[in-house]
């Protein structure tokens, strides 16, 4: 693809995931939003609206509400099938979207809530970007899995893992969504170990990984405590220096000032990152400890933002925009302001 | 005072206030920041430096810590009083600081926290903005009392307010001090009716209020549920008329999506606002009602940032850079991207 | 009814309601447990049998799962509505068992989730018992209606009550059910005013009152901040003598050191009040204020229990087991080791 | 020691600690309580002279207010030292009482705030009751030191425990403590491992074990996941059977419709439980489960109660009432009504 031909990219569901690829991809000089589809008349439209992105009517339910509302729409998501080289697929898990892609002939890109098996390819940028390229479809594998791997990825590939434990404590849902709960009450989930260990070796097989999870009263962040057998005995400065290395990694500490997850979202906030989001993996660099070989750390992830840099790099390796990793991570990385 | 020239502000406590008012002043042409001081080397420090905005040390008890941080101290916070015109002043209530400014020579703005008595002056742009043409002090008052005033202020004026009942349901804690409750409890403010109505008085003294709070486990938005005898017989039309002719007044409705605190922070973040923060007090419009001349309706506002506009405002009147109320709040807002 | 006679009622659902109301009738000397029916597996319906409880199968989908877990059942609902006089009806809102309960030719109590219409009769011990005797069918108000029943009746009918404002903070979800929310936000209730007026209307026509309510994240304990025009001019002592008087109504302060929702769920707990409950009204005594012919309180309501007295006065003024609604009260209340 | 002797307790601090322990004493027939002694004139200061307990006055500063109050002051907490032959420390951490209690020639248990140090006996009545024979002071060990010991002990007693790794979701404040947070955060103890490995060790110190804890915005349970390496290959079944045959441990399920710490809390006041407290440890044996001789399993701790018992046996240990640890254990649980 030449230089001045830039990807033209659909979005369908304009939510959580879609609404912040949206931005991101409009932040890169090599790929185009040509229409975002939404269900509903809720707020986001007329955003949508006011930012540029041809609108898209993903139903007829709501067509009489969105002309009441004064958004104009363009078409309906078959037509921006039509326009599009490529689906960031953002709606709700299971949505069963992949046969109207397939007739389409458009490529697509799912999220963490879909299964393995749907696409038979599950991507994080540094853990298997070769494998995407000229992929038609992938999923983004969740936030908590991905990172997970931003963190384990490194150390596995450079120092070796013989075993890892990761507790996660999952907040309690999507910050807008003032539906659910919990309220006063930590939920365990009792399916031992959880589904994010295969999760990571749909990725990366060999990481040999167990995972628990608990649901707690909390937003946007969820933190794991994360134990690893390392294969070679090193010290707690050569982990620190493999993190330091790998891209949307950030360290934060308590010399800092942060202390909890609440201020690492301030940090961000003051930072000024665009929805107060945070792309990069926190880890607690002061509370890396190696002790007898084995690693013991902290990390918190931006349940809503940690899978967008993914997102964009996917669309390069899927479009063979890039075909080199470290090349598509630094481009993503400039454009999205990420150190 | 000319074209070209600009004032010179200081910053003199760099937390909730300090650093969203030197923000927001960085975003007007006619004033400047000449310095920030702060206490403690926590990373705000450093984000100070990078905004570029010159440091100061407010005490000399970290001054080591801030030369191992690398971060340069341009001096200490008598310092910055001798290039400074006028202080914002964010340190935590009951700081003292008052006779510091005075052998300064130095106007000075406080925050809410302070009692009314320190300056004989509480501000709100809309309601007295003329009082404070040339003063060296005065308080802006907290943000709950500046939330009430931006909507009661223009009923006031245009309509009459017999008497009000504000039951105001209040966050917890600022988002980053993850040190405070409530967990699981609703705290009553036994004195009743609780300070925010004499605070409303302290601005405007005609209104009829009284003010009863609780405090409950939520951040950075309060609620307040308002009841308004009315002098005059009107209709619902004419009371969202009014507020819509008002500055700082945003809608928000069920319509659009939003029907909690944490969608309009939702809404804040999409917005792309910085930090996520709305200046605008939101109220529900479709949650407006007169019924037998009584009006009732819900605002909500963000706890950390309505004050901001207020504080630009402030330092226009009192340094006379402008002396018409309505050219002031509208160079605010165009400077801060305020609707 | 003879003085060895005892009411035969049995409960239909064992949940929040139908628990404790079971456990409370089994503390009269007048009133017998009949039979408890309940739908699903859970442990309510093992302890329902170690409580003595006959159990009977509320749907037959589960009688495999009751035979595994040795629960002795029986028999169907349908028999229950053959040995019982009268029903607590304590299954979910619009569970629509009325037409089942007239065809057995038996009494019925519902609870605040039904509409007044159901019934054409909503009840309160204290504001109208007398026009429950010998009805067929009635339904004990909601929590938060009963709450206001308790302190504004008296005022009501002693003092007079010109008009009344009564914002309710609401706990968001019953502490065992950890799917609701909401997490870090307060939900208005958007139509204003709330359903709660009426309500109250439903059961005093002459109380001139409006109601706004919110959802906070706690569980457990609703709170209200009450506003009331009164039409004598009393003093606070007046108002704290005339609650004093009426039962059901517990006054805590800042003496005691109870200033929290959560400190009166505590001294509940600490005076060993099954489950923790408290069958009485909150209201602090040293935030009550009366101020121009207005007066101020605050009220917390436990959202499970203070329903389960009344539900005991209404067996009684419905089976005309007591025609005296204060020997009824006293009766209830002794059992129940209520003050 | 006799059978008609019974051991006089006194209870200095009646709080959280102070107040159960006083409760449970008082269900068993070989001790007797013989005053408590508290600061404050709160609530608590009634209550306990309602329950027959003789009230000390623990300092004078409040000994008007308990006459306005018309509580009976028997004397000063030194008094109470002469009447006792042992002391329950129920104060905040770090009194200082000791000299105190060692002039008065009384023995005294302290509980898990304080440090090994102080006593050189940390005491959990399954692992080490028989250390505790005759001792004169010693400290029962935090209630998340007690949950593991529970759990860990019999395990590493009959199967071997290779290696430990627990991470600790802790409530962030007792239940009526509002003015602790934290809210909308997760706050990981920064220190790895946490001071609860050493504490585990302090009562057992074969035991291989490294903790992790965070804090989240809920009160009363803590939950645990555990990882332990077995040095046996056993099954899941094993390992049940092993915790099914150890007192203080109670199994729950998601069959029997507990799947979260609140439901945990649900059934303890289901069953009638003071105060809803649990003094079992929590364990969801269908969340049991042994993979690749790794043990992985979720525990939750009622951090107000659990350490109860240890209390009464720690009692009976160190006044030789009984010095057989299985009959101490037995009738302690008898008294209490645990299973």
């Amino acid at each position: 693809m030449g230089k001045y031909m830039t990807v033209k990219v659909g979005i369908n569901g304009y939510g959580t995931v879609g609404k912040r690829v949206a931005d991101a991809i409009s932040l890169q000089d090599d790929m185009e939003i040509v229409g975002v589809a939404k269900r509903s008349p809720t707020y986001g439209a007329e955003m949508a609206v006011e930012k540029g992105y041809p609108f898209y009517a993903a139903s007829d339910k709501y067509l009489d509400e969105f002309d009441r509302k004064d958004i104009p729409v363009e078409g309906m998501l078959e037509d921006l099938l039509d326009e599009a080289e490529i689906i960031i697929d953002g709606t709700p898990k299971k949505s069963g979207y992949k046969p109207m892609y397939e007739k389409a002939g458009v490529k697509a890109i799912w999220q963490g809530g879909e299964d393995h098996e749907m696409t038979g390819l599950s991507f994080n940028s540094m853990a298997n970007f070769d494998e995407a390229l000229g992929a038609d479809y992938l999923r983004v594998v969740s936030c908590n899995t991905t990172g997970l791997l931003r963190t384990l990825y490194p150390i596995h590939r450079d120092i070796g893992l013989e075993r890892c434990t990761a507790v996660m404590i999952r907040r309690g849902a999507d910050p807008w969504d003032t539906s659910r709960g919990p309220i006063n009450s930590i939920n365990p989930v009792l399916n031992i170990p959880s589904h994010h260990g295969p999760d990571v070796q749909s990725v990366v097989p060999g990481i040999n990984i167990q995972t628990t999870a608990v649901k707690v009263p909390t937003t946007i962040m969820h933190l794991h405590s994360v134990t690893v057998d390392l294969k070679k005995d090193v010290d707690t400065d050569e982990i620190l220096r493999t993190w330091d290395e790998t891209p949307r990694i950030k360290f934060f500490n308590e010399s800092m000032g942060v202390d909890s997850t609440a201020k690492v979202m301030e940090w961000a906030r003051d930072r000024s990152n665009d929805r107060a989001d945070l792309n990069e993996i926190a880890v607690w660099n002061d509370a890396v400890k190696v002790e007898d070989g084995v690693l013991y750390y902290y990390q918190a992830i931006h349940q809503e933002s940690d899978i967008v840099p993914e997102n964009i790099d996917a669309i390069r390796a899927m479009t063979e925009l890039e075909e080199d990793k470290m090349k598509s991570i630094r481009k993503t990385n400039e454009g999205m302001g990420i150190e």
